[in-house]
């Protein structure tokens, strides 16, 4: 193919055209919100998420339902002020800033000031003026998830989100949070940061959350994890949940069981045919009677 | 339950505790990477997603071999420099800064710089001086996907990446891709921005994507493109891909036909209980026989 590339050379693999996804750290710190409406309380409710400290301006009678409720409700995380952006000086104390205005010019003035002021700033509809954009987000206790489509419109966004939200049981948060105490535990008992005990603590928590489905990782309870550090990590292996509970061939059983009885769409259709078998034969046998 | 707290009101409901996921934007920016071991080249591949521009730092004995081949790959992307950071002129003209030196009191002071300099920055293993963090990502095309576990290791967010890749067919890309395709056809057949034409021709989209199944999203090739529009957008309503290409009994016949005869788990239960209940009539009728 033909190239403007001066050079004789290959052009580079292409690996461009996307954004650099990360988690903002926002804990107590301090996010200006300029705007009322609907969108604005869409934001407000990201930005508690991640338990920040939100100054909110927007003129009374422009203030969404759900943003009122907002404000009611989180008093010691919203200052809300019942008047426009004034100027400058109400960005230098901030950490970050979020125009959600009808007001289009406004909302351009107040991220050249951003700007000026190195404060990142998204701007809602003005998507060449945001430092960031938004993305369609899952949350399930310390699992987030975010899906972007790079401008691609919400919609698809949404419909990915849909697709993701069904591979998932909901259980995934109650999982982690459950690793979570089983890591602190095993640092509880052999203490130390890196070198080679960090790594092979390291190894054997991966191999851990290789081997346990998630559904199992759930049930790590406290007397669980007592046991799995006594007869894994001590014996340097990581035993299943099954071999843990000496129930092996039990669970395998109950599995089996469950196959069978859980799911009407499953034996419905085996009840019918075994009726449609039933009532053949009988008509087999009655046509050779007569 | 007992609460700290001096006010009689119950608590607000608890949304806090995660993190601000965004899609930070950074095409033509400047990026500064100090370090080129392992997690240095995990970096520069992350950044270089977003199209920035970097500067890597970095004495050429700790240079890894993948960051060696991603410097030699993009030339005109990353400007590498065979030495230590220097010192705070390093960072002025940059707008993000991301360390991962083995030397943690050193990224500590490059830290305190950029915080001074309101700079962005993450420094590898030394979670609490970072602005934002990394998490597992996923990259079709134009959909990108981040998984956070909030801290709770890398590990659990390996297996959710794992979980939500089996569930994603690996074309979904391309479908957003097509989808956007139909939005600036749609947008260039019926110009102008915003007002109730910008509405009717949102909710026209948002119709589409909610009706349309992914891998019918995909066969959005020109030719379909302008029948879409022509019988759907000019004739106010959306037609099914089977409508517009007419075969619309055909394609039910072939989905009820599908369902019986894909899964063999499904039908080889019932030849069984048809075969059962065929038994079991023989076995009462030679009873009666007798």
């Amino acid at each position: 193919m033909a190239d403007s590339c001066a050079s004789d050379a290959a052009p580079p693999p292409s690996i461009g055209g996307g954004s650099f996804l990360i988690a903002w750290q926002l804990k107590d710190k301090n996010v200006l919100i300029v705007g009322g409406g609907e969108v604005a309380s869409q934001r407000i409710e990201s930005i508690l998420t991640a338990d920040a400290l939100i100054t909110l301006l927007a003129p009374a009678k422009g203030v969404h339902a759900r943003t009122k409720e907002l404000i009611d409700t989180y008093p010691s995380r919203i200052t809300y002020y019942d008047r426009r952006f004034s100027g400058p000086a109400e960005i230098h104390k901030m950490d970050m800033v979020l125009t959600a205005l009808d007001d289009v010019n406004r909302s351009r003035e107040i991220c050249e000031m951003c700007r000026k002021a190195k404060v990142p700033v998204n701007a809602a509809d003005i998507p060449e003026l945001c430092d960031f954009y938004f993305g369609a987000q899952i949350r399930d206790g310390p699992l987030q998830i975010m899906i972007s489509t790079n401008g691609n419109g919400p919609r698809m966004a949404a419909l990915m989100k849909k697709k993701i939200q069904s591979a998932l049981s909901g259980r995934e948060g109650e999982a982690i949070e459950r690793v979570g105490v089983l890591r602190a535990q095993l640092k509880e008992r052999v203490p130390g940061v890196g070198g080679a005990l960090g790594r092979k603590r390291m190894k054997w928590m991966s191999e851990v959350c290789n081997i346990w489905e998630v559904d199992e990782l759930m049930q790590l309870d406290d007397a669980v994890i007592k046991k799995l550090l006594d007869e894994g990590w001590e014996k340097d292996c990581v035993p299943t949940l099954a071999q843990l509970n000496g129930q092996r061939k039990r669970n395998i059983s109950r599995r089996a069981a469950s196959a069978v009885s859980s799911d009407p769409n499953q034996w419905l259709p085996m009840i019918g045919s075994f009726a449609l078998g039933a009532a053949c034969t009988m008509l087999i046998v009655l046509a050779r009677k007569k």
